[in-house]
C-alpha cells in the first residue's frame, strides 16, 4: 500500500509495556494506555478499548509477556500453573473470537518448554509476541491485495463495510477496511458506505475516523438503512471481518452482519469475508457452535437516557452468517469462492 | 379492547388549543404542549413532538381550525387565500406521510363553501376536526379487531414491530401496535420485540414505554439484531405501519421497515401491514413515486458526540417496501392477503 502509514497505531510494545489507543474515546480524543500488567490488558480488551479479532490477539499476545514477567516478579517457584491461570484469564476476557485464544496458545507453546522463567526466556516471549504482530501487518497486506482482484468492474465502485477492520482492529491495515483503502488506492473504488454498528458505533466513531485519516470519499449510515442503500445504488461489492470461520465458512462477525448478508444476497451484491487464518477455528464444524458474547443492555440504553424499569434490552455483541450467504473468503492464502455459487439462502445454522 | 385507556393522548382538542404530548422528552418525561397558532402546530410537527401518519392527520386538521381562527382575527376581507395559505404551510409540514395532505383536504372541503369565517363557521371546523379525530379512534380498533385474525396459530406468540405505532402514533389504540395490543388481550401474542429505530429511537423510547403503560412483556433490540433474532427465535408474525400507502400496495414507513420486510421474507414469516384508508394514496400507483423525507446529519451523529468534519451522513427518514414483501395489508375495511402468495422478492420499486 502507498499511502502514508497513519500516525496512530492501535497496539505496540513499547518500553516494557503494551501500549493501546484507547478506542471508546475515539474519533474525540486520541489518548493511549500504557498496560504495565497483564490485567490491565484484560480490563482493556473487555472494555472494548482495544477491539476487533487480530489487533485483541496481538494484545494478549503482549498480555501474555507481562503476565510472564509478573510471575518471574512473583518470585513463584511452581511458576508453569501461575502463568497457565493468567492465560486463561487473558483468553476469557473477551469469548468469541478465536484470535486471542490462538494467539495465547502459540505464547504458550514456547513458554511451556521454560523449566524457568529468565530474562532470555522473557525475551523469547516478547519475540514471538512480535512476530505474531508482524505476521498480522504482513498478512493484512497480503489480504489486502488478494481482495482487490475480487472487484473485476471496469469502473471504480461504491462499497460498503461494517463494524471497523481497518488498523485500528488489527495490527497492520486491517481486513475487510485493508481491502477497501487497497481497493481506493488502485482506483477500483470510489466510496464508501459506513454502517454505524450499534450499539457501539465503530462504524460512525472508528471506521469513520480512520476513513477520514486516509482522506477516503465516505458516508456514514444507520444500520436499519442498508436496505434502502442497496435497493437505491449501485453497491459494488460488501466487505466485512471475521470474529471467527468455522470449517464450513460459517463466520461470527459484529451483530448486524448476517442481516448485511441477507440484504446483499436479496439484492444480488457480493459479499466478501476478509480474515487471516488466525480467525479460523478448525475445532468447529458449524456456525451454531460458536460462542455469543451477550454485553450489557447499558450499552443500548445510555444512548438514551437509560433504560425504562422492567423492559428487558437484548445485546448480542456478535451474529453468526451461513456460509451460504457468503461469495468468497478471503485470506492472507488467497481467495476461496463458495463452491455452489447458484444463489442459496439460508437462515438455518449448521 | 378492554385495556384500561392510557392517562396519556398524543393529540387532543382542549380549551380552544391543540394539545400535543410532546413525544420528543418521553420517556424521562411527560410534557403537553398547547399549541395556540398553526405555525405552533407545524413547528411541532416539523421537529417530532407530534408523530405517526394518522396522529400527524389529527393535528393538521386541529391545526386548520387555528388556522381559520387567526384568518379570522385578522380581520382580512379575502379570507379564502389568506386560510389557503397556512393550509399549505401546514400540508408542507412534512411531506411523507399522506394523511396530513388527506385531513387537510377534508378541512377544505368545510371552508371552501364558507362565504365569510363566522363564528359558527369555525365551529363546523371544529366539528369536522373532531370527526377526523373520532373517526381514527374508531378505525383503529375496528384494524386491531381484524389484525387479530391474521394471528391463527393455536398458542399464543411472539412478535416484532417496528418505530411507533401506538396510541402515541394515532388517535386512538393505534395500528399495527393496536393489533398487538388487542393480541395480547385475546392471548394471542405472548411478547413483543421492539426495534430501536435510529436514529430517533421511536421504538426504544416511545412503543416500549407505551408497552410498559399497557404492562405488556417486551424486549428491546438493536435494528442491526432482527436478523439474528428471526434466526434464533420463533417469531410469528411482523406488525408495522405505513406512512403513505401506494395503489399496488408498495409502502412507504420509517426508515428499516424495507429490510425488516427483507429479512420477515426471507425467514418465512408473515408481514403485515396495519394503516387506515386515510393512509392510502390513489394518486400513486407505485412505491418510486412517494416523496421522501431527508432529515439533518444531526439526527444521527448528536449520539456520537458530535459528527466528523468532511464526512456524510445520510439520513432518509423513510424507506418504501414493495407488495411483493407484504402478507397482507390491514384496513379499517378489512384484510387484503397478497394476490400471489408464492415467495417473491423483489427490490426493485416500479
Amino acid at each position: 500500500m502507498n499511502s502514508t502509514k497513519p500516525k496512530y497505531q492501535s497496539v505496540k510494545w513499547d518500553n516494557g509495556h503494551c501500549v493501546l489507543l484507547d478506542q471508546t474515546r475515539l474519533p474525540q480524543e486520541e489518548v493511549y494506555l500504557a498496560c504495565k500488567t497483564v490485567s490491565e490488558v484484560v480490563a482493556a480488551i473487555r472494555r472494548l478499548a482495544v477491539r476487533g479479532a487480530p489487533a485483541i490477539g496481538i494484545a494478549g499476545a503482549y498480555g501474555y509477556v507481562l503476565a510472564a514477567r509478573e510471575v518471574r516478579e512473583s518470585g513463584v517457584t511452581d511458576f508453569q500453573p501461575a502463568l497457565a491461570q493468567l492465560a486463561t484469564e487473558l483468553t476469557h476476557s473477551r469469548p468469541t473470537a478465536v484470535n486471542l485464544g490462538w494467539a495465547i496458545t502459540r505464547m504458550k507453546k514456547i513458554s511451556q518448554n521454560f523449566s524457568e522463567l529468565t530474562e532470555s526466556n522473557l525475551e523469547a516471549l516478547l519475540l514471538e509476541a512480535k512476530k505474531i504482530h508482524e505476521e498480522d501487518i504482513k498478512n493484512n497486506q497480503t489480504m489486502a491485495e488478494w481482495g482487490v482482484n475480487c472487484l473485476i468492474q471496469s469502473h471504480p465502485v461504491e462499497v460498503i463495510t461494517y463494524c471497523n477492520t481497518g488498523d485500528l482492529a488489527t495490527g497492520g491495515v486491517g481486513t475487510a477496511l485493508g481491502v477497501i483503502k487497497q481497493g481506493y488506492l488502485d482506483k477500483k473504488v470510489s466510496h464508501v458506505y459506513v454502517c454505524e454498528t450499534r450499539p457501539l458505533g465503530q462504524g460512525v466513531r472508528l471506521t469513520s475516523w480512520e476513513l477520514g485519516q486516509h482522506q477516503i470519499p465516505q458516508t456514514v449510515i444507520c444500520d436499519n438503512m442498508i436496505g434502502s442503500l442497496m435497493q437505491q445504488k449501485k453497491i459494488g461489492a460488501v466487505f466485512v471481518g471475521a470474529d471467527r470461520v468455522t470449517r464450513r465458512g460459517d463466520f461470527a462477525n459484529k451483530i448486524g452482519t448476517y442481516s448485511l448478508a441477507v440484504l446483499a444476497n436479496v439484492h444480488g451484491i457480493p459479499f466478501y469475508v476478509v480474515a487471516p487464518t488466525s480467525s479460523y477455528d478448525a475445532e468447529l464444524s458449524g456456525g451454531r457452535d460458536i460462542p455469543i458474547e451477550l454485553r450489557a443492555e447499558s450499552e443500548i440504553v445510555s444512548h438514551w437516557g437509560g433504560g425504562i424499569p422492567g423492559v428487558n434490552y437484548w445485546n448480542p455483541a456478535f451474529d453468526v452468517t451461513p456460509a451460504e450467504l457468503v461469495t468468497a473468503w478471503i485470506t492472507e492464502k488467497g481467495v476461496k469462492m463458495r463452491d455452489n455459487m447458484a444463489v442459496s439462502q439460508t437462515s438455518e445454522l449448521r
